[in-house]
């Protein structure tokens, strides 16, 4: 049992965001890759050059191993050694139109089979948006969203998934938040398998809801090389935060992962520029004040 | 002593090697930044939008410490909390034509100053070259070069710090090297410090005598739209080994040093693209043969 019940929501949710993509895309269509390798099989999808997305992609991998790394059970030594699985869905989309948002979601499952032990399994996830030019009614309806769907499972969900978003998306080195933030969360076992399965399946959906309206509602915004410039240089801090800090992204380069498939999540062109600062008082600069935790629902409660 | 006598070779080999590159250029020149933090102090030079080089930066930096921090005494645990000073240079050219190979270059020295003891000091640097379009001549050129400057300090020297360079910069995600090697050393103490301090000042002004005439060679070679693609594809494999694999770069960002002078060597454009090959037979896919190390001057001992 376990991961007969995962692996259809995955893969459901797979299915649903890309048709949920493309339909806003309207141009470009997924291209899936099939891959099988020592370690598991994956299909990775990405749609490139759309009129709405430069590039997305959205992977599905299941990847077994027969006794745990070091490094995953530091905070488990009970399951060092065991046999394991984990599988998950991670898509980044970059758009084309500067006013449009990057988006990432990831869910995951995770279960070790010790030897003559109960299996120990636990999921995790989340959403964040990463704005250029943010507008504060799409930043509300993206945490309203998170916030919306994590209330059944109680009212402290989303405040700690919200902080934990903002503490694990930060470049150290900037001193700034990757974006606006979302949820993030591991380990998550509180609940039993079945109301933990169904918040994932709440957290892949929720995405779709949170990211398609925004890049509905500003995918027409007229725009020019200055604003494309400026998205190309914060597109830096992306494979900044993705190399430098993302700990999935660096123990599957580390691990043997599957490297295309990691490295989907990097943007389609990046510029970087040596000591850029935007002009005082410019849309550019205004960006900075939303790189930092904020409590966005409280901030703004009646708009 | 020491500190006092390797300053002044660092600061000529910086304006050095800025003079011979401007030179070359022959329409940008470098503009300076003095940065000071609570490590130290530095000048970041660049040259932003060459004729011959899109972007060139030559980093000299010293910093001081009150004490050693604990990664860098793993293996010399008598230093642990010793005062210690740091100070390099440190350089990365991204040509425009992508004929012109990129090339990156690093002198610096340490030393750590125990309590009632002798202090320890060492240096450390090299030179790799990274090119899209490879040319035989210029390879042999480059490491005729490096094993030329290395002959008066021992006949095994080149030997030694070439298979170094070629261990260090490799991209372990990839299966490949980063570019063609050249030299790479740490811990450099064999010799007395006059010979050291010669030998870095060697390797300086090597780096200028390598590089130049290639880049003199190359400029003006004709290229289109599908030669500068594929630059900027493989400049993506530079920002995955700075960001992913440099401990040089790794350590500045996780502890604090100054961020754009550390970034000063991601190249100013950049493209990702999923599950790219180049055309089998095609001019890009011969890099590939490149991409390991190889022993160029045994392989091409007449030319």
């Amino acid at each position: 049992m376990y991961t007969e019940s995962v692996l259809p929501v995955l893969k459901n949710l797979q299915n649903q965001i890309c048709a949920a993509l493309e339909a806003q895309d309207g141009a470009s269509v997924f291209e899936a890759d099939q891959w099988q390798s020592a370690l598991g099989s994956g299909e990775s999808r990405v749609l490139k050059n759309g009129a709405v997305f430069e590039q997305a992609g959205v992977n599905f991998s299941h990847v077994k191993g027969s006794a745990m790394p070091a490094a995953a059970t530091a905070h488990r030594p009970e399951l060092a050694g065991a046999p394991f699985e984990a599988m998950g869905v991670s898509l980044v989309v970059h758009p084309k139109n500067p006013y449009v948002p990057t988006s990432h979601a990831n869910v995951r499952f995770f279960i070790a089979r010790p030897e003559g032990r109960e299996p120990v399994w636990w999921f995790g996830g989340g959403f964040d948006l990463t704005p250029f030019y943010p507008y504060e009614a799409d930043i509300l309806h993206w945490h309203r969203t998170a916030a919306e769907l994590c209330k059944p499972f109680g009212e402290d969900v989303y405040p700690e998934f919200k902080k934990w978003c903002d503490d694990y998306f930060y470049l150290k080195h900037r001193g700034e938040t990757r974006g606006v933030g979302g949820l993030f969360f591991d380990d998550l076992n509180r609940w039993d398998f079945d109301t933990c399965l169904a918040f994932i399946k709440k957290v892949g959906e929720g995405y779709t809801d949170a990211y398609i309206p925004i890049a509905a509602l500003r995918k027409n915004t007229v725009y020019g090389e200055r604003e494309r410039q400026f998205q190309l240089y914060r597109r830096g801090r992306y494979v900044e935060f993705n190399l430098v800090w993302d700990r999935g992204t660096l123990f599957g380069l580390q691990s043997g992962g599957r490297t295309e498939s990691i490295l989907m999540s990097m943007p389609p062109l990046v510029r970087f520029e040596y000591g850029y600062e935007p002009q005082e008082g410019s849309a550019e600069a205004r960006l900075n004040g939303f790189l930092k935790p904020r409590d966005w629902l409280a901030e703004w409660p009646e708009r």
